[in-house]
């Protein structure tokens, strides 16, 4: 069979077995998902052996070590897999409920009912635990999902994929709501972000080159984020003492992730003081610093940044730095650089909190907190399928909720329209 | 200058005035949209004197009657343009208004903030009125708009634009934030959808072929209805009275429009009551019904309906009838030829109208209630730019809320992440 075939064929029974997850109650999708959380502990020995085989080819092909331990179906991925399925499971179905309903002066009572978007695309790298996490959410949310991992990771997938196929057989629900397509060439990707027809929304997670990647093919919706280019201001009403803990942790306590510090801005007023003391504590975490020629003037030590450091996801223990006039030149800059993923500001200034928490285009906008709190879990939403950085329908992290849309529903007694 | 050129610069203006519009309080906005409405009275004659020229381009092109009277810039249409912006400006600003706040475990404080999408893009045929209704809305939002209308409303469009511009400006506003594209080619219209980087949303109006042109040329995320294939079920516990006022009225009160009704789907058990009941009042209004093959033996004077009688938007007094077995068959039907834009049931069953509400697939579903109420102004939502039948961001018609988006906002005293 062709690849257009193939993916065509599974786009439609896609859709048609969202219909069906669409009317289905809560318990019987949290049956599947507690049935596959425990499936996967059953089936660990062949999971592991088919992951072997990723290995095996991963080795061979001479991927990096970073890459090759991300494909790793170790005990300790297995069991936080399904740790994350009960605890999506515990979640409360968004499917069927409604918001205020209003009173229009002809009585027609109006509401909203959160209903699921359909057929959802994932498109990902090599993290096989991606296909479970990902497939436990949008089911939850009463979606079909097609799941397209990394070459790399193919048999792997198709394991898990036997899996959740089986939770949901066992369950009675269609096994086409959770489809890994079974093709390693990248024209399945392609072929998919076609299908317009039966998909409503693509998710891409991964780097820079997949995501652009899929937003110059796709002709389904796509919600994603490039990269989180993310930025403190430290103002000259700052206390010190939460400016160096909160930009210590935003850019420490894990610098490969996209909501850590990579630009700070300090207040001209406070740089001289604040900049020495914070260099200190950034020094004996071995994080380098670049600074514009204040700051360099301030920490003489410092490697000079360079025009192309300002909006740069480092993803390492490099941070660059810049003292700026005042908010207004900390929010220009933000504007120029960000990448309206997450900023934030330590004040104790009650006017400069309002303006950066008003004036900052960001999905997230912090005061005296680490940028490190984007995330699903951390604000609230329980587990997260991602983080949008385009406004439309989710703006910020992604949750249950986000991977479903409202109806309007409107009750009765024989109004019609004058 | 190059179309390009042009249409790349009038983005790039757009998105700066953005940033402005985004921080403008809502005195600014509204005194604008007040200005603009007496402006449009006070150049009345240049306003029609301008229109004048399109209507003589439009005679010699040989346009047809109703294309010529939706060009008509007529006194009732500068009179309903200011009413709606009265109305507009009434409106309660949504931009900045925060929705429940979330207390975390640590003590952050999390809540969503409503925030203007950015630059939305407009584009729609020759009714010159949706100038100054689209800048309205999308303005009141703080949002920057680029308007796009068919070619020959281009005189009628730039000198609403004149006047806009004019309010915007004695406002304190930038001039920029609504701009009119001033060029004719419809190749205008595909540079304008590749402007994805200062781009926000692009939102057509207009029948399905300028549509379905935007969606297969847009690189901007799109809000659209293509048509709206409209179903009612009268179901077998239905009152018939109101069956019958219902189905009358979104028939017959306006037959163009994409609520209007489209398709009867009428309960075996009730067919030969209700049926003769039905015909008798739709006679004298001249409707002309096409029946399946039930419906014919019931009705001996009905045109045999044809497969594609089904999901075809007739806007026009024609009504396209079927006799089905039960709940299931019209839940069945409506999946197959339905458009997702509006449904509605005539029951007396509390389970029926439950499972018509939840099961069907629509952006608005009604229960005992014409569905000629899928409306923005209906609905309680205010004026509308539109009616949205994909899923993503809005589902349904869209108001001033559905031209926002939501930022999170989270207040700490210092919290750092674990």
């Amino acid at each position: 069979m062709s690849i257009e075939t193939t993916i065509g064929q599974m786009a439609k029974e896609a859709k048609q077995a969202a219909d069906q997850m669409a009317r289905c109650p809560a318990e019987k999708k949290n049956t599947a998902l507690l049935r596959l959380a425990q499936l996967l502990e059953e089936k660990r020995e062949f999971l592991q052996s088919e992951n072997q085989k990723d290995l095996i080819f991963a080795r061979e092909k001479g991927l990096s070590a970073a890459m090759i331990d991300r494909l790793i179906l170790g005990d300790d991925v297995i069991v936080s897999m399904g740790k994350g399925l009960r605890e999506v499971a515990l979640m409360q179905d968004p499917v069927g409920t409604m918001g205020p309903t209003q009173i229009r002066p002809n009585g027609l009572q109006v509401a909203k009912m959160r209903i699921p978007l359909g057929v959802i695309g994932i498109i990902y790298e090599s993290r096989p635990n991606v296909t479970v996490d990902a497939a436990g959410l949008c089911l939850k949310a009463g979606n079909s999902i097609i799941l397209r991992g990394g070459g790399e990771a193919l048999h792997s997938n198709q394991a898990l994929s036997q899996c959740i196929g089986q939770a949901l057989e066992e369950s009675g629900l269609p096994m086409t709501a959770a489809q890994v397509v079974p093709v390693r060439d990248r024209e399945a990707v392609k072929v998919l972000l076609k299908q317009e027809a039966y998909l409503d929304l693509i998710i891409p997670r991964g780097g820079e080159g997949l995501i652009r990647f899929v937003v110059e093919h796709s002709k389904v919706p796509v919600l994603k984020h490039y990269k989180g280019v993310c930025h403190l201001f430290v103002d000259e009403s700052a206390d010190l003492n939460h400016a160096i803990e909160i930009s210590f942790n935003a850019k420490v306590q894990r610098p490969g992730v996209c909501n850590a510090l990579e630009t700070l801005l300090v207040h001209q007023a406070i740089a001289s003081t604040f900049l020495p003391q914070m260099a200190k504590r950034f020094k004996d975490a071995k994080v380098q610093l670049r600074g514009c020629e204040r700051t360099c003037e301030i920490l003489p030590q410092t490697t000079p940044a360079t025009e192309g450091d300002w909006g740069t996801e480092f993803l390492d223990l490099i941070l660059a730095v810049k003292v700026v006039d005042d908010l207004d030149a900390a929010i220009t800059h933000i504007g120029k650089y960000g990448s309206l993923h997450t900023e934030a500001i330590v004040t104790s200034n009650y006017t400069m909190a309002r303006r950066f928490v008003r004036e900052v285009d960001s999905s997230v906008v912090l005061v005296n907190a680490s940028t490190r709190f984007n995330d699903g879990g951390q604000l609230g939403l329980g587990a997260e399928i991602g983080i949008s950085t385009s406004k439309l329908h989710a703006f910020g992290p992604m949750g249950i909720n986000e991977l479903t849309t409202t109806k309007f529903v409107v009750f009765g007694e024989g109004q019609i329209r004058s």
